[in-house]
């Protein structure tokens, strides 16, 4: 595995590879990486012939009250976890690389971004655009992988790189769990003790409401409130949301009917989670 | 030469010919070729394996009140004009296929816009940003070709590319023009024939400022002033603006120095002429 820190070397290394018709998959993160990345990693492994994995995070998709600076960093773990599972190129580069000047040109993401974590969370999506927006010209992949715990970063992908005729494959993988249900994520690393033993409580009731849909609730209203009721009564976390919209235009709707997403967020002392599932109707 | 029509077909064709190491040259043009145009096409022909030449007349980057409807077309003439000076693939889309569903992601370009033509024509940029986003994507060029007449354009597409890390050579050619020295431009079709008498009067007092400028002069507002009174002296049309400023960033300067721009739109009965001068202190 190699480690790359600078853009034009990134770019040069993916020309290169280009011009000798070599698949480059890419798993863009931002490090502190759990069993979620690395499924990721061998689902490029299956398909590519080289595997790009970035790890930056991004100050712009983060808030100013928000954990841009807790958000946990270990670069020598991950470096070790991405050779071990075959990563070739690990495109590790410092914030003045990614942003060396101010932007003369702005990203915004107008839809699907006024529901679930948008909402709480405005500019989010324009900073994970805009730093994708980068690294896609600068790695230059034939696919691209992005796992479905990020519901809503996958619609807003999917959203831009169809706008824009990225020359990119999006693949999605779904959520990656804990024995006991909780989705992975380098965030749980922020729970305490009690909050961790009740979160896998999330995905037990996304279950319960997929059995309802199964059973043949339709009532997108109904579905949310009985979802809500049981969640409330099983967590001492506050419900962020709980929404259930079509995906991924993630539009609201009445009745559940072709792809339909359920989507949860609930915050912690210091962290707050999510987890979804998508059912097709 | 071919023909293509479709996006897909395009993103194909440029696909295949990447992956065999061919280089793409591409001149994106609105059509109703004149000189400039066919300049683009001969420094691509000299730089590259294939040449790529867009015909799109781009809404988004028209405002309300402009001149879409009533921009200049004739593709059959174009075609032949392409062909004969050795384009080797005509991209000729639909707005539909350009166009197909409302933009989730919008490109908006906030720096080098709020002087010059970007003053009068709000929005005008963001369009040719969008459309250029779209384009490049599509025919993934190596090298992309522009005229230094529209030089806010070239200054605003230097910008974002270097934001975004595109992976595509910004190549410009200088103005190509009339014999008594009018700028080309498609819109010149439009001028009435005491006004295509006059107008080459713009370019004559462009000269006269580089004289000033060469004879020590470095008051950009000094000279400013006397250009714009030598000017409207010697023309009926109307000014819109005289500008000196720094270039690419387009910034206000007070005393000539390094990359300068001087710049001049004037409007006339059915169409508004621009020219500038790039002068190196």
């Amino acid at each position: 595995m190699i480690v790359v820190e600078t853009v034009k070397e990134m770019q040069q290394l993916s020309k290169k590879l280009k011009s000798q018709e070599k698949s480059i998959g890419f798993v863009p993160t931002m490090g502190y990486l759990h069993e979620g990345h690395l499924s990721l990693v061998e689902a490029a492994k299956k398909k590519d012939d080289v595997v790009v994995m970035s790890i930056f995070v991004n100050p712009t998709q983060f808030g100013p009250n928000e954990d841009f600076d807790s958000y946990p960093r270990d670069f020598e773990r991950d470096k070790k976890l991405a050779e071990e599972h075959g990563v070739d190129v690990l495109f590790y580069p410092s914030v003045e690389e990614i942003y060396p000047d101010e932007l003369t040109t702005k990203i915004h993401v107008v839809k699907r971004t006024d529901v679930l974590c948008g909402k709480s969370r405005p500019g989010h999506f324009d900073g994970v655009a805009t730093v994708l927006f980068k690294l896609f010209h600068i790695v230059l992949p034939d696919n691209a992988y992005f796992g479905m715990k990020d519901a809503q970063q996958v619609a807003v992908i999917d959203g831009f790189m169809k706008d824009y005729f990225f020359p990119i494959n999006l693949v999605t993988c779904p959520t990656v769990r804990e024995h006991d249900g909780l989705a992975k994520s380098s965030r749980n690393v922020n729970l305490t003790k009690e909050e961790r033993q009740e979160a896998p409580m999330i995905y037990k009731q996304l279950l319960f409401a997929k059995e309802l849909v199964e059973s043949g609730e339709r009532d997108a209203n109904k579905l949310r409130n009985v979802l809500f009721d049981k969640l409330s009564a099983s967590i001492t976390g506050k419900i962020d949301y709980i929404d259930i919209l079509s995906y991924p235009s993630l539009t609201e709707i009445e009745k559940l009917n072709g792809q339909v997403i359920i989507a949860v967020a609930v915050r912690y002392s210091k962290v707050r989670l999510i987890d979804n599932i998508i059912l097709t109707i």
